[in-house]
């Protein structure tokens, strides 16, 4: 282990930026982490993919043994939960700022699935805890929080539905109603990530239980459905360009006549908009910053690449291409202007800790910004190493298609771009008073020297 | 004055990455500046303009009446010489650090070169006060130093050659050669900026003292030529995209025989390249400071027209296109990444200042990055004014020839990124350690599970 | 001479994509005024540049010598007013298509503004001259028309105002209205190109004659206002990124309580929008290739500086940079794509011509890819040439700043965008029917082989 | 059936361009083709999906039966070869033009791998037939040729070799030496595309026989290796963004002491470079025709789906976005520019079928801009389908995967653009030597009218 970690990992410059905002705490836990992927998790990934079967149907069945056993490991380490702040989850959580768990979130996306799963940091059973840690009731919480608190077991959340747009939550059709003191849902959903994998024990689901009401965010609940209930029908495994993610996979489900007790409705009827507002907020920055971590690893592959000594073309070995290298400085540029943005808005939503929706702009930048950044460092890495850069030989293509699906989660692109325009736009009304003042002052100005503004 | 005046000039989320690192000092003469600007400066840019003679041959002759009282004005608040930072200049400087300079270069960007000159900030003096400041000797100090301090003349740096290539230095042909007690210049420099005011008193030329020296870098030397030696021959100014930018002009020069006194000479024979090595260095970070103050009144400029009421095209106000929109969010992400690697990259130099080269790579990303990216963003706000956004009307025309030479100015921007590609394939050593590292340890753990990797 | 002088000066492919599609006449044309251009107009670009003078007054009212001269030759020669052509024009016109005009007027734009002038070929007098000989009174063609012919004066068309975003011509505000026999117009016009000259005899001018008629495109008309009428006001000449482009110039105009004689009107009453209609149409093509004419000499001249042998940065030739070499490659594939994309909108335009609408999607897209592509190539250009490529010394910021403004002209450049967008939608009821057909057929294949489709 | 099916399939205004260049049997064999696609081949593609495995297994070895059926209809209707033009092979070809051909491939391309096959025209059997037709020995031609161009076997190109970069020919390593009369071949390849399907039965391979040749372009010979003989060993299939393209796949394969007589070699001994570089280069035009086909059917499919009735987002039709009509017009255009380009190039490759090198600066265009632009058009297709445009439910996701291969396939992407740029600066000469002739006659100009240039 080096003396700086931290720095070598990320970035000094970024780093320096960072550091004096840190706690000991999150130093120190900073640098376990570090050490723990590099020497426990880095290597274990061509083992848990060895340990994931071929077979179309056993694929789906398996409980991969070596993320069972790094998971003790981490717990044991105190690497455990990291992404649950004690700022706002006092019971539950650890005592790290959402900017000091963005670095680390980092860190967590330069080993892939891998490197948030073994520390029980993955989503959706991040966003799914905070949920429960939130709004569950007492009986939620003991039944379904703690064991996933305890990564025993995963779960799923269920909102984006088949024909329709549900990127717009109002549009959603899935059906909530109560009959005697049972719960009845009936929807047809999909790309429900975790519902594939045998560990998942329950769905939260999003459905409408009052769509006439006046107010279209009112219309929402959510509810805890247990996977094995009957009624719940996994009828396909969504793609992402040509991968399934087995064992988690991205399900299509429908839900026929699912009946659960009324104690599994979370927080109250019609307060489904409130849960999904919450969830993604926060977790916005560390899926952002899990990007840029493996941007960050997409740029070091292509650099150990066109420096390969046995890599030479008409002449040349990569690195002595001009086009080449104007790529490498366009990535190392790109990743670190993106990595200051999202830890800006990190800190801005720590310092917002009460006014929620400070970070907003800040956030919905980073959400358009990063993916696509990333997937072009992404592309130049694969281009570096020709057609191997495309195939199963390096992680860069998964990584790729994982990050495609990125610039479309939550909402889309354009829609993050709409919001953060129009929050610029909120600035007009002050420009144009502080532009009449200047104006003004500037008449002043003329008239005293007895000018006339030029034609 | 609002209560926040960096937060709303700057940017709320910036500003919070930096607050903590600034002494009361810094933010005592920030918020001075921003009130002073306010106030006194942007009402003042029509008038200096209308000050300004149309005639051919006067417009080279005229001393800007508002310019010379605003410098008045901002000596006597403090507001002077802020870029000669203390720990660099004990005798000279203001105990501002790099980082808290940079956030001001901003400020001053804002309003064009009439910012920074009315706080004697602007260059070239800055950097020949530099070079007088750090290698002068005090005999030269006395002479010309002192005056340039004072605001009461000004200067040039005569590098840039006519018919050679000379962002690489090593190309310059310019002689400079002893003869008993003078030194004697022959040259012909052109781009020489500052040299057509008639304030201008000096020239810091750079030529070959030494052409066959074996070291390539130390060949050259610097030596003080006052304006109005016999031989300083203007031959015309220069345009940049249609503006001649008098008075100050930017000069084509032949230098015929021009005799000098040997103690004219700067620092030495033959460490030319030394002094322009420090010379550009710190600089560098406030041009692209100001630049992202200029590209953030485009943004400004341009959300206001976009939202003027009185402009509406086939039936839609400006701001409700969504192209249009997504424009705005772009510029306002551009220069919010743009300005935290700047920060970053300032913070850096101030960490590193005893080795100064530690900046490098931060420093030459900026370089690259934001004089294409304030181009673009300016270039939005032309588009949105329609024909009027490249006319006299806004400055926005005017900004963008300027900033289009930056793109080109110390050396072009694809020395850049070859420079900074080249430090990033310096990690490649480590990384392929670190690899190395990651492949032992998966090969023990895949023999350990008995298992092969996926093919 | 060579023998091949078209496939030298344009490009040997696109050449054979349209040769066939020449008459012996183009093809002797074509070749007479390369030959013309290269013997005669280019060696007069600096004469014209030097008979103008600097004063800011003197300049608006000089008649440049050497350009009367030339075109007194190129009339002998047969190479005068060929954009009209006979097909539309059968009184007036010359036996060049579309198409073969098409291909002149990327001869001419590389001769920048002269290259058209001397052949009585430039804007807005062009558009002027259709307007007359489709739509002008005997009358008013014998008296303003037939010196048009000639060359022995010039003409604006007065169209865009201030204060309103008058590129939908519907917001238009000038006041068009009858007093007796005369027409009496108050407006304010800006931008108005031409106007400056001295040789500039006529402006047509688009007001509302009828502002409450209730089609919005019956409201306006045209009127000829000749340019010494009382009332007529220059009030300043607008720049384009600090150009005046003196003579012609584009004048800030005040029509204030102008009168001229009832036989003035053109065409008639509420007339005024089918006649800008109709002035746009093929014109814009001519803009196109105009443009990427520009872009061509802008490519030329980047390759005589990249190869010019004392060039050497850093140890290489600008040529060896395999940067440098990349943007060649990008802009010879942009300029020859452009170029296709009008051609390929003339020949349609050509052969629509009973139908006039066939190719506006054509050139709708031409009109947005064109500009852009020919600012980049330009940009690339200059970057070649550091700081000199933005100077006076080549024509290259020039040609940047008036290609600007055609990304503002006619209509914006993102109403272009929109129109091309909505003719593609309207492929898409014939695309559903077509893919339904697909799905029904395959749904009997499916069936026929007893099969499902995949999950 | 339309009464202009191919105008509406390609798009009008490039097939006003080339109409004229198609024979009668050109026409009717595009309008034959573009019928029997969309009555047979389009709706058989899920079919052909369908009939392929899951089981990891049994899917290298499937005849797939609909495109057996599909072959014969296709070869009864004369739709056979259309690759094998007669100018060229005399002897086995279709008396189509490099041009005709390029329009059909463009239609083949719409219905992705299929779409070729079925017409015997899928590659690498293409480029094999033309070898075998233009260098193989009557014997060869017996054995191999005649089975290949009657569709009863498939064959393998073998040349691209693992561990050495060899998109650089010169780097291969594979051993071919001859011992008594036979041949005998040691190598490692990988990337060898159709060499899993059970119905290829011979590769021919690519290797050194002559190491030590003073010209590294005499090194080579190429050989035919029959599929089943010892020593032919396929490690495993390569994935391309998770696809493994089954039944043809993309094996590396370990060539080890294979043995072959000497009969079996193509042409003669050190005339491998010779055929490799023959084989490359029309099919260029057609790989880069048919990704034109596949960005037009992307760019259609997103036509559908945003104004598809049922999908609303935040109160909007999709197609009501104006960024996304952005998108449509960019993709119309960008298409457009290409389907010219690429067309421009066959048409050149028809011309200079005597000097084969002609159209290599149009080709090399083609080869950079059309898998780049195809890839943008297809991934704002997928884009506006959301998640769903990624998944196994439209053909989006492999599309783009198949089209980021050709961006490597044959020489590197920037490869291309050297090339083009080298050939752009041969221009040089000639146009420095036009840019003295004008500068002398400016000058007599100049001087004649006793006037300086401006300075």
């Amino acid at each position: 282990m080096s003396e700086h970690p931290i720095v070598e990992l990320t970035s000094a410059s970024s780093w320096a930026m960072v550091e004096d905002k840190f706690t000991p705490f999150g130093k120190e836990t900073l640098a376990k982490l570090i050490k723990f992927q590099e020497e426990e998790v880095l290597p274990a990934i061509k083992v848990a993919q060895a340990q994931l079967p071929d077979d179309p149907v056993l694929r789906w069945k398996t409980v991969i043994p070596i993320i069972e056993e790094l998971k003790v490991k981490a717990r044991k380490l105190g690497l455990w939960n990291l992404f649950l702040s004690k700022a706002h989850y006092p019971e539950f959580g650890v005592p790290l700022t959402n900017l000091e768990y963005a670095v680390m979130a980092e860190v967590l996306g330069r080993a892939g699935h891998l490197g948030s799963e073994v520390l029980n940091c993955s989503a959706p059973d991040t966003g799914n805890m905070e949920v429960l840690a939130r709004y569950g009731s007492p009986e939620q919480q003991k039944k379904w929080l703690v064991p996933l608190l305890n990564g025993e077991i995963r779960s799923s959340f269920a909102m984006t539905e088949r024909f329709v747009s549900s990127s717009d939550a109002t549009n959603i059709r899935t059906s909530i109603r109560q009959e005697g003191n049972e719960i009845v849902i009936n929807g047809h959903k999909w790309w429900i990530s975790g519902a594939g994998d045998p560990r998942t024990k329950i769905h939260l689901v999003m459905g409408k239980s009052d769509p006439d009401n006046a107010s279209q965010y009112n219309q929402q609940s959510v509810v805890i459905v247990p996977a094995d209930t009957p009624g719940v029908k996994i009828v396909r495994q969504m793609q992402v360009m040509g991968y399934d993610d087995a064992p988690e996979g991205h399900s299509e489900i429908i839900y026929e006549n699912v009946r659960v007790p009324l104690s599994n409705l979370v927080l109250g009827w019609g307060r489904g908009f409130e849960i999904v507002q919450g969830r993604l907020g926060p977790g916005r920055i560390h899926h952002c910053m899990r990007s840029i971590g493996a941007a960050q690893v997409a740029l070091d592959t292509m650099i150990q690449r066109i420096t390969d000594p046995s890599r030479k073309t008409f002449g040349k070995f990569l690195h002595e291409h001009g086009t080449v290298l104007a790529e490498v400085a366009q990535s190392r540029a790109d990743i670190e202007g993106a990595r200051l943005l999202v830890l800006s808005a990190a800190l801005q939503a720590s310092i917002d800790k009460y006014k929620a929706k400070g970070a907003l702009k800040e956030i919905g930048i980073a959400k358009f910004v990063v993916p696509s950044m990333a997937l072009q460092v992404i592309d130049r890495a694969m281009q570096s190493f020709g057609a191997q850069g495309l195939s199963q030989d390096t992680e860069l293509a998964f990584m790729w298609a994982n990050l495609r699906t990125l610039r479309l989660a939550d909402v889309s692109k354009s829609v993050h771009i709409q919001q953060v325009a129009q929050r610029e736009l909120k600035r007009a009304p002050a420009l144009v008073k502080k532009t009449a003042e200047v104006k003004k002052r500037e008449a002043a100005l003329l008239e005293k020297h007895g000018l006339k503004p030029r034609a």
